[in-house]
């Protein structure tokens, strides 16, 4: 048993899960704030070079979890370690923002997709991306591929 | 406090931290394995599909924490939020392996920098990746930039 104390806390638009932006093609440009505890501050030492950042946080108000659901971008159900459902065995989410600015021990950020007053674990800087040609999505590009498919039908009809 | 279990453990080549390659310009190429409970295996159903991997793992042997270290790749030092630093107020590590097979409920992959027996808290798909114009790269961006004048310097004499 591996036992964490949040670091600080995200301040976030969304108060309510029905209020996050969902399902396939979502964008997530949403501002907020990560709060760090100040205990924590010289922790943040030179972050400001970094464009974009690793969060790591709690879905503090999923509970249990399913080994197999379906997503909010398709009909069919895959296993939640192919998902970034919040019902996981480790109710661990992972975000990637865009650092706006630091002031002290507080960080504005674009692209949060948190519930406000989420649990922060641990902040990380993203340091590389794997080049898109190199990437498979898996059934994520299968459901875009069927929803772009039924799309154009729609239009023909 | 938030408490967690393992839902597996790594495999890799690598029993010694020294043994892990660290440092300015370190590709991770080497291969292992991320051996999953059996209690989780449908919980990987339909990952296959996908080329790239976040793993979210313990440092279990790391103990305590420095807000300020100077990393393997520089020479000066930097707040621990804005490096890869084992020494975590959260000691959870972050790697973007490579899916090469899956075997029940075994994920052979590469690109693995963790230590053989490292316990895995989570596995999420890599959806997509930050366009690497987009990216600024701070202390480390800086640090290569300087090692790269030192060694060109090194070279004309």
């Amino acid at each position: 048993m591996i036992c964490m104390e949040p670091i600080g806390t995200i301040r976030s638009p969304y108060t309510e899960t029905s209020q996050i932006p969902k399902g396939l093609g979502t964008v997530h440009e949403a501002l907020g704030t990560i709060e760090v505890a100040p205990i924590f501050e010289a922790g943040l030492t030179d972050i400001e070079g970094f464009s974009h950042l690793f969060v790591l946080w709690v879905f503090d108000r999923a509970t249990g979890f399913d080994l197999v659901g379906t997503p909010p971008a398709d009909t069919r159900a895959h296993g939640v370690f192919a998902t970034r459902s919040p019902r996981r065995p480790n109710p661990i989410g992972l975000t990637i923002v865009k650092l706006i600015s630091r002031e002290g021990c507080c960080l504005r950020v674009s692209g949060v997709d948190m519930l406000d007053g989420t649990p922060v674990l641990d902040i990380k800087p993203y340091l590389s991306s794997i080049p898109s040609n190199e990437l498979r999505r898996g059934w994520l590009a299968e459901a875009e591929e069927r929803n772009q498919v039924a799309r154009e039908r729609d239009e023909r009809c």
